[in-house]
């Protein structure tokens, strides 16, 4: 494997990239694919950002001056992308021919030319913040921006297990770079419209116990999302409530599929017991704290399964 | 005023030290009194730390190995005390004889023969840390837990206006001296009862709004306090709840004194407003985006003081 400045070097050597987020995107990818972007494009190179969904309007501050450019596309990087199922439709026909994969899951696929992984990264913009720095030139404010919200997103705002000195330290650094720590802070943590509130109340009502208390599970049916007209990319912030019932080992959050509703999108969250081996019974990955994967079946069938897996972690 | 170098030399100099923290007391100010306790103790001294409420149990993990010395006390040092006030009946006699003032309130009345006030400092705990720096010695792993509680609770996890570049290097830091920041971050941040968790819920079900959203306000009264048989300390963290509605410019918590009932203790929370300004108005205090003040009267006529006054500054 290369190293940050064979990275460094590689990259700088490139023009006319595209950049690859995941599907169902979070802070870290599109705070990683658009800081890449812009990082490169101040270097006088053309450079483009790609998600299957789409930017998220929880993210869009991170892209207002951002416009598509044309050129003829002469590398293909992916950012924070474990797998080239995660892709999503709009771009899976990328997946046989990524230059690059840039990415801190320690479950990666591997699946690009290059494959440079950093397991210990608390983010892949912490990976990317460590290449820039390996690259010369000053980040901007919104490159800044990016980086911070990839780091703060993956790492629950410097709470959860995976935050390391190094992410506090680039922290540090991004916030004397301009970050709009306060306002991203306020965007991605706390603030919730009356909507969110409401269900979150109900939720949070609904919320069922196993193992005397060990396993709380919050189950997000389309119906309910429907009912109370809720942004599904909001709902990304939920899978940490079961967690945070005291006693609770294993918190458990399981959606509802929009197009496949024999389909359970299910997020795992963690004391103790490791997320990505329950996750990957069913297929899925992660880290050890937070994982996810998907559990076919009606509500109930589903829920006892992944119940019945996650019984054994406790 | 004397720099750090001079605060170093002169609690070298001392032995036989009282320690006093202010009533209601937060993390950090029972991060900042033990970890100068502990501290002082490893260097060899004799040192106590004093709370008139004693330790609330959501801190009492900070405080396991602590007992109380018996020693002939020599000099009295505050942290994070602002005002005399605050120390509580049980130490109010301290009042007009404490050596020495270690603060960060910019609002500090400078009581003592000596103040040491860093209002840029987001934390008195990261005053202390600073302080140790300049001592030499290590700090031990419970110091760097306290120091790193201190500075996660007044900057809300890292999320607050006021946090630093400071405060993020420090933390670095002290997770690499052995701060317990998961376990410290859960139980600061995000564990909560069953019990609390219904009453967050009806708390937030209840929500008032004023000025077009612009104001939201939490009534906390004797009455739901005892029927959801809730423990005070921890409603603590409900002051950022009203803030966090989309479109709150300031976020109002109101909650009935056990003692008093015509007395209502108001926290403040704002983006825009200056919280200080509006507490100073009922003889209260803090910071530009949080503050607290104590208004007299029924629940209703309290409010609408506080509203009023509130309402001048969106």
């Amino acid at each position: 494997m290369i190293d940050y400045e064979g990275l460094a070097a590689l990259l700088s050597g490139w023009d006319n990239i595209t950049i690859l987020t995941h599907k169902s995107p979070d802070g870290d990818c599109i705070g990683a694919g658009l800081a890449l972007c812009y990082y490169l494009r101040a270097m006088g190179k053309r450079a483009n950002v790609l998600n299957s969904d789409g930017i998220p309007q929880r993210f869009s501050f991170l892209s207002e001056g951002y416009t598509q450019q044309e050129f003829e596309e002469r590398h293909v990087v992916s950012v924070d992308v474990a797998d080239t199922q995660l892709l999503g439709e709009r771009l899976e026909h990328y997946s046989d021919r990524i230059d690059l994969c840039i990415d801190h899951h320690r479950t990666s696929k591997r699946f690009a030319a290059r494959n440079f992984i950093d397991p210990d990264a608390s983010a892949t913009c912490l990976v990317l913040y460590e290449l820039f720095e390996h690259m010369g030139g000053t980040p901007s404010g919104i490159v800044a921006s990016c980086l911070y919200t990839g780091i703060a997103t993956d790492t629950g705002c410097f709470k959860f297990q995976n935050t390391t000195p190094a992410a506090h330290r680039a922290a540090a650094r991004l916030m004397e770079l301009g970050a709009d720590y306060e306002e991203i802070n306020r965007r991605m943590f706390d603030i919730k419209s009356r909507g969110r509130l409401a269900a979150e109340q109900i939720l949070i009502g609904g919320i069922r116990y196993f193992d005397e208390g060990g396993i709380a599970v919050i189950v997000i049916t389309n119906e309910f999302i429907e009912k109370y007209g809720i942004d599904r990319a909001e709902l990304d912030g939920m899978a940490s409530i079961p967690l945070n019932v005291e006693g609770v080992k294993i918190g458990i959050t399981m959606k509802q599929q929009e197009d496949n509703p024999e389909c359970f999108k299910v997020s795992l969250r963690t004391v103790c017991a490791d997320a990505c081996e329950i996750a990957e019974k069913f297929g899925g990955g992660g880290h050890v704290r937070a994982a996810g994967c998907t559990v076919s079946g009606s509500a109930d069938s589903a829920l006892l399964r992944i119940v019945s897996e996650a019984e054994k972690y406790l």
